[in-house]
């Protein structure tokens, strides 16, 4: 009988090599090869799962976006939050908690996205993947400002468009500080920026 | 009679030459070849001044540093400023305007710098040079910093530490988002990202 492949879960063991290759190698050395090994495949599996270098990239930043969201459900679902909804300023804690590099499995993702900006540079396709990214990010921040505004738990005279500019500027900032610089904001001093920034939003 | 060569002629030549083909091309295709092209010279004039690959990529990121530094000390000798020598606060928003991608010429600078982050993951010797020229940009604004404070126009209970910590996020942030988000902040939005900052220190 042949074996039944669970191709989902094999896209998912060659992701997380994808990432471990990057953080540890350098996106240079991530090579189909390298991939395959850490992986534990052969080359020849790969080719199945990504077109090419740039889809594979462009796979693994998905991947670590939709990772953060899962981190966040998680969260959510297995805290006291779950019998309240989150809205407002409060969801959009608890979404930019999640996304920021506060410890290794998130500066895993960051170090992806990071090296996925400097490989964007010059290449279109992967310049139009980074928008879409972005505007992703800044819809979900939007809608949680907009929501604060509507309950009357905005301060007045925030202009939302440069609140969304602000938490995408932590966030960058933050996710390549934590990946290329040794003395990078500890997770407290991380978090304490974020509630920083909340606290000149907060009616 | 055999040429006379001027060296740092050249070697400027040859880093503007790895500036433009990272823009317009990315790190991926800043082969020797297309460098030594782009200058206009053979690709056995560059082995003379880059050791290797990550060299030329740490001497393109340094020269970035020194370019802003220049761009300074232009547009401050040749402002009204220059009969009053600027300090603590004053000094340090004229400093971060030049960091800023603000034009066309430092969103250049920036995609080097992006382009730097993510060679450098994986990379030793890429992420001890990053340090170093991370601590320098942070002890200027320390400086500057230290100055407004012994003046008595910082805030009171302004942490100098989180203020550098805040002032590099806003820097790398806009960095890079100028480079790979072209729904990045305008030059008028981050000016007014960097007042909003300023203001909040001052006393």
């Amino acid at each position: 009988m042949p074996k039944v492949v669970d191709h989902d879960q094999r896209r998912r063991e060659i992701i997380e090599a994808v990432w471990a290759v990057i953080v540890r190698k350098g996106l240079v050395n991530a090579t189909m090869r390298e991939i395959a090994r850490e992986a534990g495949y052969s080359s020849g599996v790969l080719v199945h799962y990504f077109s090419d270098k740039d889809d594979l990239l462009v796979q693994a930043m998905r991947a670590a976006h939709r990772e953060v969201h899962l981190m966040l459900e998680t969260a959510l679902s297995a805290s006291e939050l779950r019998s309240t909804e989150l809205r407002g300023l409060d969801a959009l804690r608890e979404y930019m908690l999640a996304c920021l590099p506060l410890d290794a499995q998130r500066q895993t993702l960051a170090a992806v996205e990071v090296a996925f900006w400097g490989e964007a540079i010059g290449n279109e396709r992967l310049l139009g993947v980074n928008d879409q990214e972005t505007e992703a990010f800044n819809d979900r921040v939007r809608t949680r400002l907009v929501e604060a505004q509507s309950a009357g738990t905005l301060a007045s005279g925030v202009s939302i468009d440069a609140a969304v500019r602000r938490l995408r500027v932590l966030m960058d900032g933050l996710s390549v500080q934590s990946v290329v610089y040794r003395g990078a904001p500890t997770a407290a001093q991380q978090v304490e920026m974020l509630d920083e920034l909340l606290g000149d939003l907060r009616a």
